[in-house]
């Protein structure tokens, strides 16, 4: 342990006092200390990932793929990125020399857009409730963030954002999340048309994460990048498609003249990923690309078992077409400080959950709900909280009737 | 390819206009292009990565170690660090739990202390010539970069800091990098205690960039937190000592409070470094911790190759303590721009090196010549140097003499 200089314990950056420490992570830990809890919380696949990547990794090490990759990535992956958009995500097709870079998770791709192109004290739109990291790390770089509603469709709309930027008309970007965290909702086609054709008649500059394309349910995920290459970075990655969370592999892709300024980012940051695990993703692009589909068809078979659950214990929820989470309203009848009735369902169901207001504006009263663990888990925590449900209920009625 | 939209074309961060592209890099493609050049441009081991690292990468592969990690890196592997910078470096005893973090190589650990520990328009001392990484992420970050010139013998001294201070009294930070890359300068034990002395009675915070703390010659490497931890922050890391570049782990320690805005900043910009290269480098500190002397005893007799067919060939270079570089300048009878010089030297001698210039303030009429490369190839190009400077002092002499 070592004592800092009392004259330099305040020597940092001003901007990281007004950013609340991630609030996810910290609901987790304080969760973890209840004995025999079901958790629920963390955005993360419990899946193996694909044996091929595995074998991809270990080869790359055997063969001492240890020394520097160019610095936005191997061209094979970069390669293989182009191609996934393109026949995947319907998006264009990015040229892998000079509009895609390998980033360390979609984390630090977020973090590379937003601070390699957007200045200090500029305004960025961000629909809530989502990801509570775009704000964090937006309000770390200096940049304004406005929070627009969404609640309770939870689809940022055409109309919505005509509407922001009439209210905002000096807002310079706009962050989008679809599939959503922590909504689950995702767009069909004629919504995102709808949207991007209202982006375009607009300078903004669209920063879309779309980590969740591959789990989408009942239909296929369109990126916006089909629409609106010309003004939108698009943020993939292989954490929640392959399971490879742990391996952080992502990628930016963009039109070469933003790229250029991303890229300068990205190699000031981390110099470059990882050869080996960049091997591993290269393998999941490819001979793994099908891989996604298996989990899906799982995922899906929970998100039914979780929402027939709550519905049973009183929660309201919109069925999520896409993504692993459930954004559920507290019933009436249980508290709805969300933060308050997470730690109680916590110590009395046995169930860890989100509050919904680290979600941002919108997420009050509500939780989320992460189907990214076991059936047999899952299975166990509704009954738990059924019968936490029932219970509360009783009691209410009971002393309502005295 | 994708067309940006005009208007926003200019849509980034104008503080990534001042600062000039990866400069290293730049001149390395550019020298790449040359028939049969032995290229000693980069500062990167030729070693392979030792067996026991490789292994305990694959067997957390194999033990799907493919979830997020804690966001500082896993508890092990900062204990190990820990251990490693108290008995190795001559460190205090950081605190795993709170003092340290693990990052994606020393880049990562930079940029991670730049931008959580300064805010914009504080001023920040950088010795030259030094790595250019240090004064372009400084930059971007909004920083007031002042370079002190520390030829011509690089050592960045207790009396050149207290004229710096005079000189910038507003200055907040102090960037050290010893063994300095590209000098391979280092302090030896009184040297360092009369710095840390003047810095102790100053508040001005030290960024110590100590990755080639394991390649140093003739002594042993003791750190700056030795003397004042409680100003310190100390970055290092495996991609020298155990020539793990590609597998990009890094590390920070620091005094708890300083480390808490580090933290936030990593986790902010990463989530968290990938466990298995985290599982290789655990492996590296522990049973591997003593691999690297075997290279350093072979770095030590390039080191010496490389002085002795420089001098014979008529450059002078202060005799290198450490790190894998030589410093060299240019003999008067060469052409004495060192950028278009190393172009010449590549061109004609078929050796590729690095311009002094970019190093910064100091560099100019010198060249970086890298011995991180084989035995066998750094024979051939002395060669090819003194032959090319022996012809060329003949022309010069033939030339005088008409």
């Amino acid at each position: 342990m070592v004592q800092v200089k009392e004259s330099l314990s305040k020597q940092y950056n001003q901007l990281f006092e007004i950013v609340p420490p991630a609030a996810i992570r910290a609901v987790d830990i304080k969760l973890s200390a209840v004995p025999d809890i079901i958790k629920l919380t963390l955005g993360e696949p419990d899946f193996a990932v694909p044996d091929v990547v595995k074998e991809a990794v270990k080869k790359a090490v055997d063969d001492n793929d240890s020394h520097y990759a160019p610095s936005q990535g191997t061209l094979a992956l970069r390669q293989a990125i182009s191609d996934y958009v393109h026949e995947r995500l319907s998006g264009p097709v990015y040229d892998p020399e000079s509009e895609i870079s390998v980033t360390i998770g979609a984390s630090e791709a977020i973090y590379d857009s937003l601070s390699a192109l957007f200045n200090r004290g500029e305004t960025i739109l961000v629909p809530t409730p989502t990801f509570c990291f775009y704000q964090a790390e937006a309000l770390r770089l200096g940049l304004k963030v406005v929070e627009i509603n969404t609640a309770p469709s939870y689809l940022f709309t055409a109309e919505m954002f005509e509407k922001a930027i009439q209210e905002h008309p000096e807002a310079k970007g706009l962050v989008l999340n679809f599939p959503g965290n922590p909504t689950g909702v995702t767009y069909d086609e004629e919504e995102l048309k709808e949207l991007a054709t209202a982006i375009k008649k607009t300078d903004v500059l669209v920063i879309s994460d779309e980590i969740y394309a591959e789990l989408t349910y009942g239909q296929t995920h369109k990126s916006i990048t089909n629409y609106i290459p010309e003004q939108t970075i698009l943020i993939g990655g292989l954490s929640k498609s392959h399971a490879m969370t742990g391996y952080r592999v992502g990628f930016i892709a963009g039109p070469k003249a933003l790229m250029k300024m991303v890229g300068l980012a990205h190699s000031g940051v981390v110099t470059t990923a990882p050869g080996p695990m960049m091997a591993g993703a290269l393998a999941a692009l490819t001979v793994a690309r099908d891989a996604p589909k298996e989990m899906r068809d799982i995922y899906q078979k929970r998100r039914d078992i979780v929402l027939a659950g709550l519905q049973e214990a009183g929660f309201t929820a919109p069925t999520p077409k896409g993504a692993f989470y459930i954004f559920a309203k507290i019933p009436d009848f249980l508290p709805q400080d969300d933060e308050a009735f997470v730690y109680e369902l916590g110590e009395k169901a046995k169930v860890g959950t989100i509050p919904g207001s680290v979600f941002g504006t919108g997420g009050e009263g509500h939780i989320r709900i992460s189907y990214a663990t076991s059936t047999e888990k899952l299975e166990e925590a509704m009954k738990r909280v059924i019968a936490y449900a029932k219970a509360a209920k009783e009691a209410t009625e009971l002393s309502t009737a005295e």
